[in-house]
Order: C-alpha cells, then sequence, then structure tokens
C-alpha cells in the first residue's frame, strides 16, 4: 500500500511559501499504516499536472492532491482532473446547499454566483464536504488507484484529510501496521555515535531500520518496523530501542514525541517543588521564550533577566565590576556570578546564566565569536561550563540553548 | 534554463520533518533567474534516487540533491552518485584537511578516521569545501545537466549554495531575468478580488502572471514576468502593480516586504542614534529573541527583563503593587508602568512591555484568556493598547508581538 502526495503551486517552486502540507499527510498517512513513496511538487501547468499524474498512478495506490482548487484563472486542477479523468465537470447540489449555508453562516459579502462554479467537480468523483471554505475535497477512482484532491489552504486541508478521506482510506485499504521510536540523545556527534552502537547496529533485524537524524548538539536515533502483526513490530521495536538506550544512557534523555527537553525539565522541576530563573546574555531571550512557550510553566518559572550590554551585569544583577574588569564578560567567574545572583534575585531554586559572543563581530568582549559561558546556579552550588559553538550566530544561540538545558537538567538530577 | 530540486529522505516521507530546503533553495534560484521546474521527495533508496535523478536530467539543467550525506549507514547519495555516473569513490585531500582543520577548532572528540571516510566522493565531482560540517557538496556534470549534492543539514546547505554553488550557476548558465511583486490585501475574499479586477486581469499582457495566494483573512497577488532584459520587465510589472494598487487600495496594506519588521525598526533606531529596551511578561522572551536574533544590534539593544511571576513587576522593575492590586496586573496602567520603568531601568529611548494572558489557563490575573495589553514608552510619553487575541497560547504570543513591534514602528514614526 503506497501513496504518493501531489502539491499544487507556482508559489511553492518559487520559493514563496514552505510546504507544510505534506509532512502533515505524510504524518498522518503513515500513523494509519499508508508508506508514502514520493512527493512531488509542480506548477500551475496542465502538461505538468497530468505528467506527474501519470507518474504517481503507476506506483502508488493512492495520490493525494493538494492545491489549484481556487476560484480564480491560476487554478487549474479540476480541469486537469477531467482531462486525466476523460470526464466533464457537473454541478453538484450538495455542494451548492454546502456553500450557501457558508455564506449564510459567515455572511460573506462575496458574490454567490462565482463562489458556486466552487459547486461544479468531475461527474465521476464523490464530493468531500468542505464545511470551512468554498471548495469542495474529491475522491476519483481509476483503475485502483484512488485520487484525493484537496484545497491548499492547511486549515480546510486538515479538517478534510482527518474527517473525510482518513476514515475512507482506513475502510477502503488493507494496510500493515507502521511503528516508529525516536530516541533523543545530547552531546555526541554521529560518529561517536555509531561507534558506540556498532555491534548492536550490526545485529539489528532486518525487519527494523535504524535512521540518524543529526541537528545542532544533539542527534535522534529513529527505529522503524512495518507488519501486519501490530504487537509483533511493537514489541521488536521496543526491544531493540532498550538496548540502544542502555548504550547510549549516558547521552539519551528520552523518546519523541513522549517529551521534549524543557517538558522533561518542566515535568522534573514540578515534581520536586522547584523554581527556575534565567539571566541569559548572549542567548538574547531564546531560553526564557523556549521555557515560556509551554503551558503551566507559571508554577516554576519565576523570570528572567536580560541584560545584553554589560553595564546592566552590573545594574541589575549586581555581578561585580571589578570582576567583569579582571575576568572579562564572558568568563566562567562572570557566567558564575550571573547564575548565583539571579537566582537570589528571584528566590528561585535554580538559576541558568549565559554570556557569550554570538558574532558576527565581537561584542564586549575579547574572547572569539562563538565562545560562550554557561552556568547553573542550584542549592548545591554553581557550576560553569567554557564553549565554542562557531562563528554563525543563529548556531551559536541555538547551541548555547540546547547546552544550557542539558547542564540544568544534568543538576536537577543530582539531587 | 530549468533546475529540479531532490531531497533526500525518510524522515520527510513519514512527516518526522519539514522540508524547508527546497523553499530556500527555490527562492535563492528564482533569484538569480533559475526556475525550478519541480520539487522531488524520495526515500532514502538506491532504486528510487536513481529514477529519481533519471527523471530530473531529463527536463533539467540543473539538479540540487540535498541529504543522504552522513557518515552513518542509512546515508546512500555519494554511492548511489556513483552508481549513476558510473564512477567510484576516491579520497580528496583538501576535504581530509578540511576535516582535520574543523577537527582542531572545534575541539572535537569523535573518531576522526570515520569522519574521514566523508572525505571519499565520487572522481569525477568537484568538491564544494563546508567549512561547517564534515559532508563536502559535490558538483558533476553528464551530458550538459549539472548534478549538485548538498548536505540536508539547514545551515550547512545554506553556506554551500550561497558561496559554493550560486556562483558557479551563474558562471555557467545564461539566465534569463525573473521578477515578482506581490501586493498584500486585507479584509476581502477571492470571488471578491476577482470581480473588482477582472476587466485589469484581462488585459493583463501575456508575459506577466497573476497569482492568488489565500490565507486565513488576506489575500496576497504576486505579478511575475521572466524575461532577458531587466529593466523592461521590471517596469513592465511595476506599472501593472501600481494599476492593480489602484484598483485596491482600500484592501491594500502594501508589498511584501524584503525587510522584516524588526529590520525596519533597526534601520530606524540606528539612523536616529536611539535605543531600546524591553520588559515582557507574556511574551515570555519572544520579543527579545526576534530582536537578538539579528547582527549589529549591540548598537541598539540595552537588554531587558522578564518578570513573568507578578511579584517581579514590583522587585525588578518598581511597578508600585499598589497600581497592580488596584487595577490588575493586566491593565493598561501596569503596562504604561513597566514601559515607563523599564525605559528608566536601561537608561533607553525606547521601552516595549507586554503584560497578558497566553492561556491556556488564567494567570495571575482575572482576565480572559487571549487578553493582553502593550505600552510603549518613548520620549514623547507612554502609549498603551489593550487587545484580545484568541485562545490559543502559541499564537496569542505571536499576534502580541506582531503587534508590540507595529506599535513601536509608529511611535519612532512619530519623532
Amino acid at each position: 500500500m503506497l501513496a504518493e502526495i501531489i502539491t499544487i503551486g507556482d508559489e511553492i517552486l518559487i520559493g514563496q511559501i514552505v510546504d507544510t502540507n505534506s509532512a502533515y499527510i505524510s504524518k498522518e498517512l503513515d500513523r494509519v499504516g499508508v508508506k508514502v513513496y514520493q512527493i512531488t511538487s509542480v506548477q500551475d501547468n496542465r502538461e505538468h499536472i497530468l505528467n506527474a499524474f501519470k507518474d504517481a498512478k503507476q506506483h502508488a495506490n493512492l495520490v493525494i492532491v493538494t492545491g489549484g482548487l481556487g476560484p480564480t484563472k491560476d487554478d487549474i486542477t479540476k480541469q486537469t482532473f477531467c482531462d486525466f479523468f476523460e470526464d466533464k465537470l457537473v454541478e453538484n447540489p450538495d455542494v451548492v446547499e454546502n456553500i450557501k449555508e457558508l455564506f449564510r453562516k459567515y455572511q460573506l459579502k462575496l458574490p454567490l454566483s462565482a463562489n458556486l462554479l466552487q459547486a461544479q467537480i468531475p461527474s465521476k468523483a464523490t464530493a468531500l464536504m468542505n464545511y470551512h471554505g468554498t471548495a469542495p475535497g474529491m475522491w476519483i477512482e481509476k483503475d485502483e488507484t484512488v485520487f484525493v484532491s484537496l484545497p491548499g489552504v492547511p486549515f480546510e486541508m486538515k479538517h478534510l484529510l482527518m474527517e473525510e478521506v482518513l476514515p475512507r482510506v482506513v475502510k477502503k485499504f488493507n494496510r500493515p501496521h507502521i511503528y516508529h521510536k525516536t530516541l533523543l540523545t545530547y552531546g555526541l556527534g554521529e560518529t561517536g555515535i555509531v561507534e558506540r552502537i556498532e555491534d548492536w547496529e550490526d545485529a539489528l533485524p532486518e525487519n527494523i531500520s535504524l535512521a540518524y537524524l543529526p541537528s545542532l548538539g544533539k542527534v535522534r536515533l529513529r527505529l522503524s518496523s512495518t507488519g501486519t502483526d501490530k504487537q509483533a513490530i511493537t514489541k521488536a521495536v521496543d526491544d531493540q530501542m532498550d538496548l540502544l538506550h542502555n548504550l547510549l544512557s549516558d547521552i539519551a534523555i528520552g523518546y519523541e514525541e513522549e517529551a521534549s527537553m524543557v517538558e522533561q525539565i518542566m515535568k522534573l522541576l514540578v515534581a520536586q517543588n522547584r523554581s527556575l530563573s534565567v539571566a541569559e546574555s548572549c542567548t538574547g531571550g531564546r531560553i526564557t521564550s523556549e521555557i515560556t512557550q509551554y503551558a503551566g510553566i507559571s508554577s516554576f518559572f519565576k523570570g528572567g533577566v536580560l541584560p545584553y550590554q554589560t553595564s546592566y551585569k552590573t545594574k541589575i544583577l549586581g555581578v561585580p565590576s571589578e570582576l567583569i574588569e579582571k575576568h572579562n564578560v564572558v568568563s566562567l567567574p562572570v557566567a558564575e556570578a550571573m547564575a548565583a545572583r539571579c537566582r537570589l534575585l528571584f528566590e528561585s531554586d535554580y538559576a541558568i546564566s549565559t554570556t557569550g559572543i554570538a558574532g558576527p563581530t565581537k561584542g564586549d568582549g575579547d574572547d572569539e565569536i562563538g565562545t560562550v559561558c554557561i552556568a547553573i546556579a542550584s542549592p548545591l552550588g554553581v557550576i560553569s561550563e567554557k564553549y565554542q559553538f562557531g562563528n554563525d550566530r543563529f548556531r551559536v544561540v541555538e547551541k548555547a540553548t540546547n547546552k544550557a538545558f542539558e547542564m540544568l537538567r544534568k543538576e536537577i538530577l543530582k539531587n
């Protein structure tokens, strides 16, 4: 059972928008055991769309097409469907009713007649009712391949996919089960991991595959298996994951979707009834905004300060200016003083501090671009580390943020 | 001159990541006059990758491939390149040197020998030196089609594309100019716009195309033209855009910006030699992290405070507790006091403050979820506004951040 996704629109091919629809559809198909063979983005061009349909039909049982369903002249998906299926457009009375209802409900002041053109669909198609927009979805079968057409507006596409498409897919096709489990690791690169797990990887059963997903300062390791016996593949993957987790216990912090690093820290702090504050300089608000994106943080997060320019490290946090003069603003003693003073200011159990040079030009310090000192103050005292995170501003901030959370988590676990 | 982009990786096809590389590459190619014919995402599978290469070669002069270059067993792009080009891997001494230099610079504690395998590339390929990771880019030509292979890590891909690939593309290929201009409109749906501009659209010259890009509450209208005479196509599109703008003057709010809102504010502040500080509560670091992502902000950005829990609005900023008790923590007087006190604390010309309830549960205030008060303190005094941004935490923070920048920009322009 294979699927293909075709997204239509020049705006994708000139980079005006990022195609997020494909990832959403892929994830949902994967959940119900449908493997996506390929994702193809094509232009608003009849020949090109027809070619993509023909290619997709050769290897997929299900082809999901998004985009090109608007009421304007640049939208040609419906007419191209007619060409492909040797069909013609006819007005669908249910869609007419739905459009009229939408106009009543939202009191739209648009020309109704132009929007009623949206009710014309290929005669062989089943209309999939769109309760959030005027363009209906469509379901057409040809020689055992199902073509589904959905609007490109993500919100409308999602509703139609979940409420109309997936239930029909699940009913029509026999699908295996697909199971993935992804381990999150921090602090060791790909090749370091390869070396550690080589024997285990070589002995991995053939029906389980391993993928490495590296990003700044962390590597995700995904195990996947597909089969008809859900229990068997789940157990097989879980068992291998346990072995893998053991091999990497010092760098593994949990599984994807289960909880992000920040969620894990949240859970630990709430469980221990401990609180947190942040004094960030070179990370510029990134650490706090990562924390505050989660609901329910008020119970442990007290607040933060951003003494971006050096003098405010003294003025707001009370870091002695002599200390800064003696050691340099980017130094372990200054990071430690910032964390300790932040902890006192907010009367929190833990405090994170960062001071460094994100670049691309040198800041107030004398150090190399990319140098970052991070400190964690806790009831046990203050620890600190100095890092070199390269010369790209964005990456320095991202790596420093990830590293600060990694250090904080370790400190919390010491208690 | 046509290009195709092929992204390799099962993680894309199971929806584990959104493919943002393709949009970035498309946009940059479009800028230098290269039209992207198609974007294709394929699995980590030899046959599938070979098929995609074969298809792409048929219609594209330039094929850019990303992903599958890691040092682990699931990465097979290089070997597949060898199969496709009937070539074999050889060690490239420049890449060896580069990898050794990276190990020195970042003091990596990874197995060097495993990483040196990264220096093996097809003998017919030109290595594109990657100064940010161990996997080099590659440039291989076959029968007038150029294949370029880039790592999938966005940061490394971007550097290689901008510094190594585009200069070579510009030199090798004759390209036309491509010009787009996009009008932003708010408050009228697609069909309403169609009706208003019908006569103009029918009279649009054949070498100019119009695209409608609808999303919640707004429609973007893009005019595009391609030609060898840059001045001529630019003038033709600009002239038509003036006509279109006139037809839609009541709903048009401007053109899609080259510079972001923050960049516009930066430019204004630097030009006027003014400084900025931020006291954000419900936006939780988002405003400061939006500012600090740009280089060169040290010249005007003094710092910020995040008094997330109510008591720190008093303790750090000195907002009188009686004021909070009297008006509620989410109120215009408290927002105004926060901005004014922040401006004094940092001795800055401007200060932004936010206080509100991001949800999903109520915070310290009595207000509805989504209520946000924003204030701007300036040399002219303090202004403030109260908003209702709905009940989705992420969207509340996003809308409040955008609104704060919009208010700040207006205040700066008053001077």
